[in-house]
């Protein structure tokens, strides 16, 4: 019944697909659908590495179907609008998430958090309404519906402006929603790499006093120097987080391996808030008597709806803030996935798909 | 060069007294402090049986001192105030709860959260501002601060009062903070015994829908046609726990045993709070995928301000809320221990103190 990937859409695309749960990726034949109405087609210019790419290549998360086409941090050139998109054109620059679709009826839909939708369309490795598969931005072009597209601002960089997507989206949207954002916060970081060295760049653009947590004694210089962290902690030294008890108002936790909470739950003051955005597979130790005696929260985070990703993209443009990028080429991108495995990244991968992206 | 407790005070006093990590009481000769300028004392009539009174008597948290004094849900009849004390006269009924001091001076002091100050004083085995040891209401007087004294109001019964005073401002205060307390929120009250059974009273008083979750299907009826409940969800029968998944704006998780957080998360809807009241004394396993997924948050609570205490004591009294209670004389309070220790009391053990505490 079902056709070929190559056939079921009328537009001829080109990617890299991972074809089992080796990872590896290789050119992909497959297609688009034509612009609908309320679709935006473009030509992909740049995408960011995202390290749930590296899990959804490798079955890590048990979800995979393949061949599976990663990249949910696409930059691109508007090519087509559909006869009822009004607020792109041709040749704007543009960005596409990790969501394409969403109920637009649910109680979270009506409050513009498509995502957390239950009916959230996932850009890669998802099904879309028309019961085909969705494939990510490793390809060359991309086609959504115009609620899913970001404007990019004239002075937003293409590649560096990428991870903003995923990574900056994922670090910004809880700063506002729980109330961390005000000037004169302090904020703790754990973790500094993809999403942590954008976290702090939007920490520092609130106005709030940073201190960056990490295992790494080497990151101190760069987190201070280049990122403007205020202060870092090693969080194995138990003096330094001795000596930090209780000052913090609210903690972005990055990290997605294991670690213990009950070091980070001490750092923060009554009231506030340790904020979950990085996904460890097992279960963490949750020491109950902490919480209790100074009323405070463990919370979750997930992205953000397609309005506040808008809002996150015009404020970083406004406070010049992008990624750290490392531009690779298409061919590389295997190597690269090796070296995001050893976090050999400073800090984030984006793929030059407008210029690299071939069969060979 | 520390006086004895029977003489470091001029009043003298009787109590009953844990010995040692038996947890048996026995009566105990000690002495309180004259009234001061801002002193209200009183003649203890009723005294509520806190688990954590249990938890004390046997040093289980490993901070207990002997001979210690349980009881901090704590009604008398006030016999003298201080000459600067306004609000209490001779002859008015009032509370003490769980503290009887606080630094007045840090950010929570300062925000009518004397609970959360890092200074708090507990109404026994602590230590008071003059070095001596405090002392709670299993004894015939008790004199503290006006500012720790809350007002009862006339028709608010003595005995199922007392409980209030923990109990019922621990449940109170959670759903207060954490915007818990709207008409037509669904709310989850997970246990019920002292502390699930007022949540279940106070939840239906602010116009909320109760879920009761508990391990017992024995409890369903009492849960419903007794306390008001609109359902009952038995923990362990995975098929109902499954149709009522995220359905709950919040739960109130009173059980201080180990337990399983998930199904707990998955109750609630996107963005909705799971608050502990109860404190494990090992930690739980806290599953991070879920709370990202629906930006849940798992926060702790601990009683509450004298504020808030006194604005519980009055809602309870308007809306004729009182604890379920088994009055009981002093010299049954070793056999209370015993039943409270397998769950057996509906709902709290109030000691007569006024009518029976004698050296006998």
């Amino acid at each position: 019944m079902s056709k070929s990937p190559e056939e079921e859409h009328p537009r001829k695309a080109l990617g890299w697909a991972a074809r089992d749960p080796s990872g590896v990726l290789s050119p992909f034949h497959f297609s688009r659908r034509t612009t609908r109405d309320d679709d935006v087609t473009l030509k992909v210019l740049y995408c960011g590495i995202c390290h749930s790419d590296l899990h959804k290549i490798k079955n890590e998360w048990g979800s995979s179907l393949y061949p599976l086409v990663p990249g949910h941090e696409i930059v691109g050139v508007v090519t087509e609008v559909g006869s009822k998109v009004a607020k792109f054109k041709v040749g704007d620059k543009v960005g596409v998430g990790c969501m394409v679709g969403a109920c637009q009826s649910c109680h979270s839909c009506s409050n513009d958090l498509e995502n957390y939708c239950p009916k959230m369309i996932l850009t890669y490795n998802s099904t879309y309404y028309d019961g085909t598969r969705t494939y990510g931005g490793y390809s060359d072009t991309m086609v959504a519906n115009e609620r899913y597209i970001v404007q990019f601002p004239d002075n937003m960089p293409l590649d560096a402006g990428a991870p903003l997507l995923c990574a900056g989206i994922t670090v910004y949207s809880p700063m506002k929603y729980f109330e961390l954002s005000k000037p004169g916060t302090h904020l703790g970081v754990v973790g500094l790499g993809g999403l942590g060295h954008v976290a702090v760049k939007f920490a520092k653009a609130f106005g709030l006093k940073v201190t960056v947590i990490s295992t790494s004694p080497s990151k101190e210089k760069e987190a201070i120097e280049h990122l403007g962290a205020d202060s870092f902690l090693v969080s194995r030294n138990s003096e330094q987080m001795q000596a930090a008890m209780g000052t913090m108002d609210g903690i972005i936790d990055t990290v997605s391996a294991v670690h213990p909470l009950l070091p980070l739950i001490g750092l923060l003051k009554s009231h506030g808030k340790l904020v979950m955005v990085g996904a460890p597979d097992k279960p963490l130790e949750l020491p109950i008597f902490p919480l209790l005696m100074g009323r405070k929260i463990v919370a979750g985070s997930c992205i953000g709806g397609m309005k506040e990703t808008q809002e996150m993209i015009d404020f970083a443009a406004k406070h010049n803030i992008t990624a750290d990028v490392e531009v690779i080429s298409m061919d590389y991108v295997n190597t690269a996935m090796e070296r995001l495995v050893k976090a050999d990244v400073k800090y984030r991968f984006v793929i030059d798909i407008g210029n690299t992206l071939t069969t060979a």
